[in-house]
């Protein structure tokens, strides 16, 4: 991740509103650093400071001592110029509601913008956010859940919105390279089709069917696995030792 | 989401490995049945059953109680014709790699093209799969995190793998592919990788390098290339093939 994009999600703020339990705002806090989020407010927490808290922050402890703690919503996202709702459930209420993948792609447009600060608001574990919260929210995200059971643990969603904005800011899927062997060329496929073509010969084994199409069938498998170079060297040596038992054989003979 | 894709992620295990803390358990549970999840597998679990899991697992106990405890890695995995390990590092592996959100979309396409079960592997708290785990898988999926703070809770990790997979998995069409052949389970893969073995050690090959490095290059080799049953069959012929010309020589000298 870029710095660029490191400081948008130091923009963002994650507001813990009346959190009933110790433990989740320290699941919360471990949950938001593993996606580079830092900023935590906590809206009249029932217990905090706490142990509980600091066990389960597990290495991001430095989060919950550096939590804004404050006693109501208006103070936590006063500062904020865009303040967010969260719900794992459709709500009755006539606001606008945007899913959390679409939200996060959002909020980065908001800062790319040069707009200022983000503010997004968990509500207490058995009711979710109250009206009152809502009525200070420009918007609410959803959670797609299972419609059967919808009973997001706080830190998972958390977790979930941390993830998805730390996707959308970096605006890059990396896909990590599997190997550090360069693949093998064309070149050196064909060579070991050659080779394996010749082998199946010595065997006896490309007489028993059509062997242009068993070929192409192993040229498929092979090929899809995308071999490296020292992967065929590998499979390479694997023939030349089967074929020299088959030539002792016949020296022997 | 419509029954067609709630029969796929039917069709999608999750397999704890060794988890150490119950708490986990239930956790990892309640997440999994928030996105439509219902298959869990234990591997040597420190503790199960336990009323902490119960605790946790919230409105998803029915998710513990039908539970498969097992022993080994290898019979939990014996049934799936494609087995992902889950890391949110890096590994030193040289294996095919994906993010999660991709690696989903391609949980849809396997499903799409009438392919079997898939089992997804979550390695213990402290120190992720181990490189045996790793043998057994055809894919490695990673959870995008901070650089300075990848330390994702278990729990954390199967809500957002369970997460992308409920969103890729909405609104796919499944479109028949009847002419292809059933991959190889598991199960199937690990007798060719035993028949593989024995051949390399007749061949006086297995004993120029370290045997288990070696079996582990072909295993990730061939895992890759997610064999179909009937190209396993050709596999072992060519493998029989090979060494019956090896045991002619021995019987003829």
């Amino acid at each position: 991740m870029d710095n660029q994009s490191k400081r948008m999600l130091d923009r963002i703020d994650f507001v813990l509103v009346e959190t009933s339990h110790p433990g989740n705002i320290g699941s919360s806090a471990r949950a938001m650093k593993t996606m580079g989020l830092k900023n935590l407010s906590l809206v009249a927490p029932k217990v905090f400071p706490s142990t509980e808290a600091e066990a389960l922050a597990s290495g991001a402890t430095d989060l919950l001592q550096n939590a804004r703690v404050v006693q109501s919503v208006e103070e936590a996202v006063a500062a904020a110029d865009w303040v967010v709702g969260t719900s794992s459930r459709a709500r009755a209420v006539s606001m606008p509601t945007l899913d959390v993948r679409e939200a996060a792609h959002q909020m980065a447009d908001h800062f790319a913008a040069n707009h200022g600060e983000i503010a997004i608001l968990f509500g207490p574990e058995r009711t979710g956010l109250t009206n009152h919260c809502l009525d200070r929210c420009h918007q609410l995200i959803t959670i797609p859940t299972s419609e059967s059971y919808a009973s997001l643990n706080l830190a998972a969603a958390v977790q979930i919105v941390a993830y998805e904005l730390r996707l959308a800011f970096n605006g890059t899927n990396i896909v990590a390279e599997s190997s550090q062997y360069p693949l093998a060329t064309a070149a050196e496929m064909d060579g070991y089709y050659q080779h394996l073509e010749q082998a199946l010969v010595e065997f006896d084994f490309l007489d028993r069917s059509n062997p242009k199409l068993l070929m192409r069938r192993l040229r498929r498998l092979y090929n899809r696995a995308k071999p490296d170079q020292r992967e065929i060297n590998i499979l390479r040596g694997i023939l030349t030792a089967a074929q020299s038992h088959k030539n002792n054989k016949k020296n022997n003979t």
